[in-house]
């Protein structure tokens, strides 16, 4: 078994923490962003300095590939993203990143033979932070692969025409036009060119911390779906009109949260998680009456007989008022549990066994690349503990032994996939 | 009796609605806009036109006066706003302005003889829209006469250095400093110059339309308070942290909100209002659990025990965790009842008599100017009905021929004033 280099890692987590720091120990990296550029940036400089060429397609996604022993045989990629949430950490994304770099600067350091040529890449836009949807690049790239009716969602026209929430005037592909690490389609990851690709990730929850383990075997992507649920009520001065005439919006959206929480709760499905983390209120002024409250609800499990149940719930909601209000229920996207290549898993199990790193199978709850890749390329994820579960924040932590580990889980694998049969 | 002229009062309410015009009926014209210049530029043409004189104080609060037949008499004056809320309508505050200026003109027009000098009055930043606290500037003009206790509230300096919500770079006072209609602190409105105020408004709520009244006989301003509550949770990913490890800031201020309403509606005062009209949430992205929720809370009765008793419950949320989350209770600001002028309120009272306009006595829940300038000048108010209520919102109306009833009783009540002892 190969191992990757702490210092290595530890300078590497050192150095991409700077790009978008947010002062208080994360950072606010937004996708086509000038950190975003910095980052980017600093993945050539180490990727050239090995030698790896750099390649870029039309979504901006970047690639940096080191030649096998068979100049015919197809890639093995490892990707990530390097954009973060407002105020995330220094984990999500980007260690998937900096351990597809490790991995490529390990194999050229010790020289390790390999027949397949090795590529780490960097996905565009996989929050979504300032234009949605997010996994957007990855969508888009899979689009003539994924079920039809996920299609909707990644349009490539739509996705060009995605308003950046920070400013309106301006769109994701206009934003895109003029970046700096904008390439040829030509150059997209594909089945024709590519075997496999991995995804390192931190897990993002305290599963693997309350057992104990540091790394996780990714087997499926929970099924997911999301929705805004929107109240309408009516506008008046907040010194003068009856609390009995009043059609508060705010109050209405607050007793359907509550109503939410009890009628989902009591389905009684311990892994069911569901979150509503997205609020628009209108006018917000405080003498003002709330018109309108619209809120997000995600909502994630691998069966659909129980998103299925939720989403009979949230109907309801539209069955009577709230507080003198309408109420909406819309639905934003959703998608069923992604399952990942079995071939490919069994590569992360027996690389990780190999080790005497503590380790347990696991399903993501959470989105990534590697969900829509896997309709297109053979896939699969390695998951690194997160301390206390947390992440879309910036304390979110990992340790750099526990992070060079997991890089090592990964070399191997990919090693493994390598010697596979093709 | 004398009466104003409704095709000239169609005209000003036309005309202004066009300063601010946000497309579908209203207006949104902060203090200290491009817009605001409009309103104020249109006040300068048509009071000049009758040959009236214009000053501005230093907080950019504008003077229109014509002389009365004894130079050494004190003013009266009649004042309100022009600056509105977000998305706010053509009647409040507006309205106050455009009587003062038909009242005017009307004096002028029929050659209606008067002793004291009478002015019309635009008062900068009612509303507090962009630059809070609302009715910044009469509570710093009246600022060494209000009760010690609210001082700290209207202190100079702090109003300068308050920041705008649009743009936290920019105060108050830099605005101001460079604001067209910036003028000499000389000039502001006192006791020594001014005999009256009288304030015309529409009533903002729905009390005399349901009484089938026109016009209200305002006696005082109800005693008020703001605070705002805060919880504090914990951020992380909404894929993958379970429902129990969860500190939800959204869903702990839903339930502290509905318990709100559940405890203060159990004092069972009819005539109590509350609102919980303006929000902050953090980070607000629709895949990470909230670790910030903030909302305010605006109370008005005219008895201070029961705005105590809604302070007592207040305090209560304090004392317990919400969803995991702690919750913090912080004073904004709060005043008492203010009662208005005896005689004044007699003038109105008596003009308002001997037309055949329906009215009746009321309580102003909203507060205004006049309230602050009560501890200075002899002041009261004149209410127009408002229709279903309604206003801070695009669809306020009352009708010309109601608004220029309310404006000929305004009128009439000045040249009471205009003949009373001095």
């Amino acid at each position: 078994m190969y191992f990757c280099d702490l210092k290595r890692m530890e300078d590497k987590i050192k150095t991409f923490a700077k790009f978008g720091d947010a002062g208080h120990g994360g950072v606010t990296r937004y996708s086509l962003s000038p950190e975003s550029i910095l980052a980017r940036d600093e993945f050539v400089k180490r990727m050239t300095a090995i030698g790896a060429t750099i390649e870029t397609d039309d979504l901006a996604n970047m690639y940096a590939t080191i030649p096998g022993s068979d100049p015919n045989a197809k890639r093995i990629v490892m990707a990530s993203h390097c954009d973060s949430v407002k105020n995330g950490g220094n984990y999500d994304g980007i260690l998937g990143v900096m351990g597809a770099m490790e991995v490529l600067e390990t194999v050229v350091a010790e020289s390790i033979p390999h027949k397949h040529p090795l590529t780490a890449m960097i996905w565009t836009n996989e929050e979504g932070s300032e234009f949605p949807p997010c996994m957007m690049s990855s969508g888009t790239v899979s689009y003539d692969y994924m079920p039809e009716r996920f299609r909707d969602n990644f349009e490539f026209n739509k996705m060009m025409a995605s308003r950046s929430i920070l400013d309106p005037e301006m769109t994701f592909g206009e934003k895109l036009s003029t970046f700096k690490y904008k390439g040829d389609k030509a150059n997209r990851i594909n089945p024709d060119q590519y075997k496999a690709m991995f995804e390192l990730h931190i897990e993002q929850g305290p599963i693997l911390e309350d057992a104990g383990k540091d790394v996780g075997v990714v087997t499926c992507v929970l099924g997911q779906m999301l929705y805004r649920i929107k109240f309408y009520g009516q506008a008046a001065h907040a010194g003068t009109f009856p609390m009995k005439k009043r059609k508060d919006a705010f109050y209405a959206a607050s007793e359907a949260l509550c109503y939410l929480h009890e009628e989902i709760d009591k389905l009684g499905h311990e892994d069911l998680v569901y979150t509503t983390g997205e609020v628009v209120i209108h006018p917000c002024v405080n003498t003002v009456i709330p018109d309108f409250f619209d809120f997000s609800i995600d909502v994630r499990h691998e069966n659909p007989e129980v998103l299925n149940q939720v989403r009979e719930i949230l109907a309801t909601l539209e069955k009577r008022e709230w507080q003198g209000c309408k109420c909406e229920v819309v639905l934003g996207w959703n998608r069923d549990t992604v399952y990942f290549d079995e071939k490919l898993i069994d590569h992360v199990r027996e690389a990780v066994a190999e080790s005497d790193i503590p380790y347990m199978e696991i399903k993501s709850g959470a989105g990534h690349d590697a969900q829509y890749i896997s309709y297109m390329v053979p896939t699969t994820m390695i998951f690194v503990v997160s301390k206390d579960g947390l992440s879309h924040t910036e304390v979110e932590y990992t340790t750099p032994e526990q992070c060079t580990n997991s890089v090592s889980v990964m070399l191997n694998a990919v090693l493994k996939a390598d010697k596979a049969d093709d």
